[in-house]
């Protein structure tokens, strides 16, 4: 059955019946608005959009994990100011020839992401459109917590990485290359593990800055160097090649580092610390926040590919 | 100068550099997410996607009036909750042929429109896409009111209207038919005037439901029907029609009322009140809610065209 045939009413009926709700959904889908628990008195909110062809295709990724991986970039986000992410909301613009059935996969990836962090999908919209999007806002709430901004760092500050980087990235190199495997990479880049609990704990740490990696490690310790008036040095042993990336990086003619370094889409966190900070194991010093202003390796500028821009 | 030719980053600081923040923007575009006052420790949120050449024509309306239209649809359905909005958030996709300066007026239009109730665009994301694609969520406070949702109508309340309905669709019916007069028509359906105080007021004067009208009265007021479990009938006989659309609908061969009753995009705002309120002038009865189900106009099942499916 495809939208077209169920209708705009039928299909949101059918995807609505596939939430839950998690606690702080005080009122969900079916009228005006959703109503959101907000118990810091502020809430914390972000959006960010797919596109089919620019930011996933059906052939590499399947509903659920397009669902997921649309969860996780917002869930990500929250987590990267520190708070905690209390609800979704959905824009889905939908090829009229579109099987429901992908509709209702996207919609379980959502719910499933979310829940994985007490989060629900709380609303949407739904709309045809030649060009299949999801546009997801997420919020959140910081706990009395002051958000974690790009802009605090300060020469002398640690840098430190919740989660890892290249993973998915180098299951996405596999997958334009027409290979469905190593498995532990594609499922990497269909489905990312974010470290969604190391956001709050890293405010608790008092942190300066936080920023969610998904435009990729470099290209997002920029902006916080940018935002915060300094520059940022990576130190490149702090990351070890794991086996698998490093098999699939030679057999594919690829510098590992550059998946590492550059790749986006594991929506890892990254953030600076004052060095007296105690960071557990979940936050890795992966370099320093240094004088002056841009990201260097090892004090010298990174030859390898730069981030992503979604225009170009 | 295109947005491909300017990048994503580029244009995201060409497009903030034109937004004002309000009194409820505690932390604006540029980070992760931006923070939101939610005083009332609940938010009621909202998401509605524009799709070009579905609900929007770049020949029919400008980048401005686009940006107000999109506004005006999220903030109506916040105000339909009894709340007061707070924050715009936009996820924009946009053909990279598009001239940046489009962007630029759809962000005009939509901080404008937003001022009028004293919110703002606080955050967003934006993408390259063959479709142009607008989707906005709304936040907005309840005030300490409790959110007036669709379910609470009883027969015997009387149903009421703030604002007006048929203007948007008379206006969109003289474009479709390629005419750019009477302006007073065509500017209804580009810029709606909504009552979003009448929204607040509503609920502080006992609404036992209320609904942002959208799809069009009748289908509205079928929503408001359904899930209260009780029929609604509407007075033929409130409506006068205005000279202007009298006029029109004579030139063009419509039934003024299938505009009024029918006609969506105007995004008045209809309630039910318990009969002893005392109704302001802001709130004119057009029915009332009766024992059943449906929507009957004069008792009887209305013939004309019904509201809108965005899938068919």
């Amino acid at each position: 059955m495809t939208v077209a045939g169920v209708g705009e009413f039928g299909l949101i009926d059918r995807v609505t019946a596939r939430l839950t709700h998690g606690g702080s959904c005080l009122l969900g889908p079916g009228d005006d608005g959703a109503v959101v628990a907000a118990p810091d008195r502020r809430v914390v909110a972000s959006t960010d959009v797919l596109v089919e062809g620019r930011h996933f295709r059906r052939d590499w990724s399947g509903a659920a994990d397009v669902g997921h991986r649309a969860a996780a970039a917002n869930l990500a986000d929250i987590a990267a100011m520190g708070a905690t992410p209390t609800a979704l909301l959905v824009a889905l613009c939908l090829p009229a020839d579109l099987d429901t059935a992908w509709a209702e996969g996207l919609a379980d990836g959502l719910g499933a992401e979310a829940a994985t962090v007490g989060a629900s999908v709380v609303g949407g919209d739904m709309s045809a459109s030649p060009t299949l999007t999801i546009a997801v806002t997420a919020l959140g709430d910081l706990g009395g917590r002051a958000p974690v901004v790009r802009s605090g760092a300060r020469p002398g500050d640690v840098v430190a990485l919740a989660g890892r980087t290249g993973w998915a990235a180098a299951g996405l190199t596999v997958l334009s290359r027409g290979f469905r495997t190593p498995r532990l990479l594609v499922e990497a880049y269909r489905r990312p593990e974010v470290p969604y609990a190391a956001g709050p704990h890293a405010a608790r740490l008092g942190a300066t800055a936080m920023i969610d990696i998904s435009d990729g490690l470099l290209a997002d310790l920029g902006h916080v160097a940018k935002a915060s008036g300094v520059g940022v040095d990576v130190h490149r042993d702090a990351f070890e090649v794991p086996r698998q990336m490093r098999d699939a990086a030679q057999a594919l003619g690829v510098d590992p580092y550059s998946w590492i370094l550059a790749g986006g889409d594991d929506h890892a966190l990254a953030a600076t610390f004052p060095r007296s900070a105690a960071l557990p194991a979940e936050w890795r010093p992966i370099g320093r926040v240094v004088e002056g202003e841009g990201v260097t390796v090892d004090g010298a500028a990174y030859d390898g590919p730069a981030g992503w821009d979604h225009f170009r």
